[in-house]
């Protein structure tokens, strides 16, 4: 360890995508080279605290009092800012957020009846139908089980509604695109669950029932994936799940609309077709644009949205890094895009890790010329499904439905650097 | 989606390593087919608490009240449950997480001076020593330059002194091991900065310097490793770091102790030797065993231990799940091993997902027949380095050391189930 091998630094590290010469060249604040920065060393020797002991150490850490990240609740599309006793869903502060994961208490929240303060040691889980045996699991039966860790993303059918028929310009990322967040997840596998009561092999559905007041339940159908994937979580970024969360136990079937993710789960029945409640029926479906209601339309799309710049932020000009975060249902991001130009040309971004059916981070490089333009992301994922612009999204499904938006968000920015939601 | 191909239900899904026959055979709580399981049923419905609108919506989900988690402040080793004013470290409560992510406010907490809250707006790093030209920078500097996002785990390089010299029987896997955590981190790669600065050829070492009262100073050797993972990071698991954590800016170089990875980082200084600050001359030196120090013995070394059962718990006949966390510094984990017989025999577990320089979970499965026994696991990385048992640990390395200790640790079982810590 005395004695690195010779000659590794500098030149031999080049940063992806983006030169010391074009950084130094493009950075907005002149960091460096120049007389700014001797004055900034002069200042950061006055400004430095004086050095004092801090704080003990604690059972938890917090959060610095200098940071204001929170999420917001909201009510229907439109309805910002309300009394949360209003509220029916609570947003991530995607803006705030860096990396992949989303912090615990910053996952975002939906639910029909408030949040339940479950005991869990008097929760219990029925499973039953078309079982060998049916059975009632405690949490002790169900923690003592083989278990399963993996990082994926959940999110409501209905993020991105803000947009479907009109576009607030005064809106956040988190306004529009908050309804999406990525944990590492951990539970029973659903295929253990299936062995141990013996499910008939006839059985092609499932239904599972929330402990809310609101009692949700969903028809599930046993495809291959789901079996393979989906899991009886306790766990959430290594800790019990959060009672907004679904404590002590919920379904997670990685890539399926959020509501099918059923939390506080009480009960699993097993059948040979969907169940009908009314949460498919009629809360779920989607209005075609000839009327019909189309049932079933479970799987979340390929996505992506510029998180920085987003929605209400102001851009100097020269150089901006562009960052945001692509997921998809069917699996991996394997592209994203970014045009600065409203759509007319297209640069590949560079991509974090992607995990398949994770939120994947993407970032490029831009120098803004200060004049008014429009910057969007599309994505692809390992399906070779590519992110829609909004015109052929509204074509193929028309204004009626209001779930499982997933055109391409696109921000205006203005000749002061104003940056909106627009439709585009 | 509303039909499901047919027959794929149950017998193909084969859960791993451990049948459904074989867990009911042996699962202690007679979970399933058994009389219990009726009675149990019948207590379901009569216990659900009343269906009722729970809690609104809030700016960020709480736990519940019902899981009881947090760190443990202590002092040197063997002075537990100290006032947190005398505290010197808080230990992460391994035996409560399950996957891999430590949650932001558990990760573990080390600090020389106390845990000082500095404001990012004030603060400031310096860049100097053998660079093109010496810059400071300021916080919207740092966060408008290229970022990545990795898992990786940070480990004090005095995790597991509990154990060096004897071993406390009343003590958790929280008090031998608490001194290691996983996060997903993000920020600048060292290698745009050494870009940007222009770092001399001929430089082999940078100091890296804290801003808390105690000024923690370390040489960082620039190897190819180094450069091309170390990062300037001011993110953890998606958030701004906590102070705890060295908000807003801390040095991370994944798989090398952590006091390397300076918290608070105000200053860095390339040069062309090792520093030799106070905290590389005494503090972090290692007294072998003929009496002679060793120095920038840096990196931490492959590691397990099982995390359930665990010291202080107690077990019942019949089924136990098995289960720990492995990690080294030198790459992924490829293979961990358990004995139930006291190292006698060995069986391979399972793992699950493998990053490099992460904490790895992996689980087994064991039918405990009652009589008094040990447990123990060993992992092994891709390098092909093997965890050493206690008796060649320490016939290496002595007595008179601290750190860096990664020997196997054994938990003893009596015959009512007790779990407890030994030597072994």
């Amino acid at each position: 360890m005395m004695k690195p091998t010779q000659g590794q630094t500098g030149s031999q590290a080049r940063p992806q995508g983006l030169s010391r010469r074009r950084f130094l060249a493009v950075s907005a604040g002149g960091i460096a080279g120049s007389a700014a920065a001797e004055s900034a060393l002069a200042e950061s020797l006055a400004d430095v605290p004086p050095r004092e002991p801090g704080d003990p150490m604690s059972a938890t850490s917090a959060r610095s009092k200098y940071v204001d990240i929170a999420r917001v609740p909201e009510s229907t599309p439109g309805h910002r800012n309300v009394d949360p006793a209003e509220a029916i869903n609570s947003k991530t502060p995607l803006q705030k957020l860096v990396g992949s994961i989303t912090p615990s208490d910053l996952h975002y929240e939906r639910s029909h009846a408030g949040v339940p303060e479950i005991d869990p040691a008097v929760h219990r889980l029925l499973v039953h139908g078309m079982v060998r045996r049916q059975i009632v699991l405690n949490m002790d039966d169900i923690r003592a089980m083989p278990s399963v860790s993996r990082v994926a993303f959940l999110e409501c059918t209905g993020n991105g509604w803000e947009n479907w028929k009109s576009a607030p310009s005064d809106v956040t990322v988190q306004n529009t695109h908050g309804l999406v967040s990525t944990h590492e997840w951990t539970g029973v596998p659903l295929s253990f669950l299936i062995d141990l009561v013996g499910v008939d092999r006839n059985s092609t559905w499932m239904l599972a029932e929330g402990g809310d007041g609101a009692a949700v339940a969903r028809s599930v159908p046993l495809t291959d994936e789901i079996i393979a994937e989906g899991m009886l979580a306790y766990g959430q970024n290594g800790e019990p799940l959060r009672p907004a969360h679904g404590f002590p136990l919920r379904l997670f079937l990685p890539g399926f609309e959020g509501n099918l993710n059923i939390k506080w789960l009480r009960r699993l029945k097993f059948g040979d077709r969907p169940f009908m409640t009314r949460w498919e029926t009629a809360r779920y479906t989607q209005l075609q644009a000839d009327g019909h209601a189309r049932q079933f339309q479970l799987r979340q799309d390929v996505n992506s949205v510029i998180t920085s710049p987003s929605g209400m932020m102001r851009i100097a000009k020269g150089y901006n890094r562009l960052t945001g975060l692509a997921w998809s249902g069917h699996g991996r991001i394997v592209r994203v895009e970014i045009s600065t130009d409203g759509a007319a040309t297209w640069q590949e971004a560079e991509l974090g890790t992607a995990l398949p059916k994770a939120q994947t981070r993407f970032q490029s490089h831009w120098v803004w010329d200060g004049q008014p333009t429009r910057i969007v992301s599309r994505s692809t994922d390992e399906a070779g499904n590519i992110q829609p612009d909004r015109a052929t999204f509204i074509a193929r499904t028309g204004t009626n439905a209001l779930f499982h938006y997933n055109a391409q968000q696109t921000w205006a920015i203005d000749a002061e650097g104003n940056v909106r939601n627009v439709l585009a």
